[in-house]
């Protein structure tokens, strides 16, 4: 009989999330694994045991009083995984929010030197233990909110050598935050000022050099596009996204959020791992992600943040049948950390229910992002990665605005805030 | 020369919202009376230096080691004041989401037996003892995002004896979380349904009963009606109001939340303490309210929450002279907590300023709830009520979406965090 690390009892509802490898938001999506009056058996990191608490209890050996916790009727979930940021910046831009409140627009901020060349330049400037303490300061906060697994995303170096110098400092914030980073390479988040007559030149540069030196020293899982007019075309997009293939590399890419460009189209055709943002994808082209199975990466707090008159298509995408995942777009320009947030964003503006943005947040957030088949699950064999939240019912996540976990389980133990650094 | 009990020094910007006895958010909003490299030291629950480091450090005796608090470039901002909550509740309506989510009105779920007469049920069932809990876990939380004083309102009873009951209640939750807590007698919160066919005599029974109780027996500072078609009318709004001001009991009204009824006239014409909500006023009734001087409690979450197309007028009421403050709404149907996260709401969809809407936050909703001239504000002489936040700049409180305090002092004392309850 197994004598676990650590027994939690007293959960009001568990969701386990445990639905097969391959899962997605959709009708089956109020199908959370839920276990009621459940216990959690942890040891050696991973979940034992899991199952209403008389189960558990007849089949482990109960720990010592000190490593059982009793959740007085708290729930349980898996620990998030927040499948799309730009976390890794120097600076903010809270000095252009009141222009963009008085109806400054995008144009006109970036004309007085702001917007995203504002972050490049802080970005490219700042010393590595500068952006090595701001980003893990961001993404120990995002792990007092429950994430376990974030995307982070390059993009404010725009140089060969300025965007493999951030690659390189991934592992840095991974040891420091103890969370799983997923590093994307995001070269073709906007061409530089300084390439501006040379678009062409500085494609070249993200195929023919940085995708290939990426590949080699494995820097990044990933490559994504931003897929808009003014930033890269769909040919480009293209052209980016095949070299990237032809290298091992994953593929991501931002499309439809400002127009309806092709990007989810192009994402359809060559079956991407996930299309990211979204806003403004025609229906057939919705049709055409669901066909392949690409899972759209939502951000809702994005559009809000931007004052923009759209909202993140959560309820049209489910009703056709694409598997969606969430993020927090962590950026300058949506500065938003915990994933808590971002699933009563995904309630209120891009109108999934709870149990789907929960879904959407955990095990298809996993699946956005490759992770082993498991991560964003609870279930016995599986990591003990999880958050207790004081709340009466699952379904309280989404529909509370600004709840935060009381008790966070990493690789099955406990982490208590005061870990987390004093100043969270 | 004074040895204050703690000395914070390291401050990159203290906002004192120090500008005078009757502010008001608007053209001087930019003025938080900002010091840059500030200290503050505090003794006997007061501030009794602040201003430039150096300025500080040559007034005061340096006090012991420990009782020295670097702040280490942090921003620090008055204690919040939430001037609008229905925080004293039992129950939960997450259950109806997922309906309201596919497009079923106000209306069906009411039919379902939900909305505000299902809380109303769970709350008048609820022993004494839940209510104290349960909401005293709900202001902890609300404590562990910077608020200090918190306005509850009743009007979950919907009775005489079950208002009172709530009432009575206070002052045990004020004890419990050590919060100010600013009473308000809702009893005109909606029609009961047993009152359903006898609207006059339930008007009556607030007229000539409740009123003239919660007056004697000091059970309440504010009376408020919820003047809408549907609940209250105008005429019935002026009558209940004017009883409360007899009775020597200050004045709030709901007004405008969901059509244009006149209410925001009303208030103006009653010349009321605040009027809240005002989603639907005209331009001509913003005027008069500006003209008046009644305060705006606008609560930007709550449209959001309520999946309306409508956002909180932030802009309008300060572009109309309006003095603007702020509050949670928290309620089962608008389940916010902290007052960073009304921040955020108030500057990306009310579209004040961060700076108007840290002012709506401190300073003038102080003066919605009738509070000590000086309360919201950081001076010499004043309460050591403050909260510091991890953050460069005071700017990025309304900018960044989910910030949390990292420290907080009320009455001149540290608050660490475990103090504020394991399960926060």
């Amino acid at each position: 009989m197994i004598r676990p690390d650590y027994l939690l009892t007293g959960a009001s509802e568990i969701a386990t999330l445990a639905r097969g490898p391959v899962p997605r938001v959709g009708p089956a999506a109020a199908e959370l694994g839920l276990v009621r009056h459940g216990a959690i058996a942890l040891q050696g990191g991973r979940i034992v045991a899991l199952g209403s608490a008389r189960a558990v209890a007849a089949r482990i050996r109960r720990p010592p009083a000190d490593r059982v916790i009793d959740l007085g009727g708290s729930v349980v979930v898996p620990a998030f995984v927040d499948a799309h940021t730009h976390a890794l910046f120097a600076g903010d831009r809270a000095g252009e929010l009141p222009a963009k409140i008085h109806g400054a627009t995008y144009l006109e901020i970036a004309r007085a030197g702001g917007g995203i060349f504002r972050t490049v330049r802080s970005t490219r400037h700042a010393p590595a233990e500068r952006l090595i303490r701001e980003t893990s300061d961001r993404l120990l906060r995002a792990a007092r909110g429950g994430s376990r697994t974030v995307e982070v995303k390059t993009g404010y170096a725009l140089n060969h050598l300025g965007e493999l110098r951030l690659l390189g400092l991934l592992p840095a914030i991974a040891r420091r935050t103890g969370l799983e980073i997923v590093p994307t390479y995001l070269g073709a988040h906007a061409v530089p000022p300084e390439a501006a007559g040379r678009r062409r030149e500085y494609v070249n540069e993200i195929v023919r050099r940085t995708i290939p030196q990426v590949a080699r020293h494995r820097l990044a899982r990933f490559v994504d596009v931003f897929c808009e007019p003014g930033f890269f075309t769909v040919a480009e997009a293209e052209r980016i996204l095949r070299s990237a293939r032809a290298a091992g590399l994953g593929l991501k890419i931002h499309a439809d959020e400002f127009v309806a460009s092709g990007g989810a189209a192009l994402a359809a055709r060559l079956v991407v791992r996930s299309a990211e943002h979204l806003l403004a994808t025609p229906s057939n082209d919705r049709r055409a992600l669901a066909r392949a199975g690409v899972t759209a990466v939502l951000l809702p707090a994005t559009p809000w943040a931007a004052l923009a008159s759209r909202r993140s298509p959560g309820r049209e995408m489910v009703d056709s049948g694409v598997p969606v995942a969430l993020g927090t777009d962590l950026s300058p320009n949506s500065w938003v950390e915990r994933m808590p947030t971002v699933l009563a964003h995904a309630v209120y503006s891009a109108r999934l229910t709870p149990a789907e943005a929960l879904t959407a947040a955990t095990v298809n957030a996993a699946h956005a992002l490759d992770r082993p088949v498991g991560e964003g699950m609870l279930r016995e064999g599986g990591p003990g990665d999880l958050s207790v939240f004081p709340l009466g019912s699952v379904g309280e996540l989404g529909y509370r605005i600004d709840p935060l976990p009381s008790l966070i389980f990493r690789q099955g133990r406990p982490v208590f805030l005061s870990e987390l650094r004093a100043h969270l």
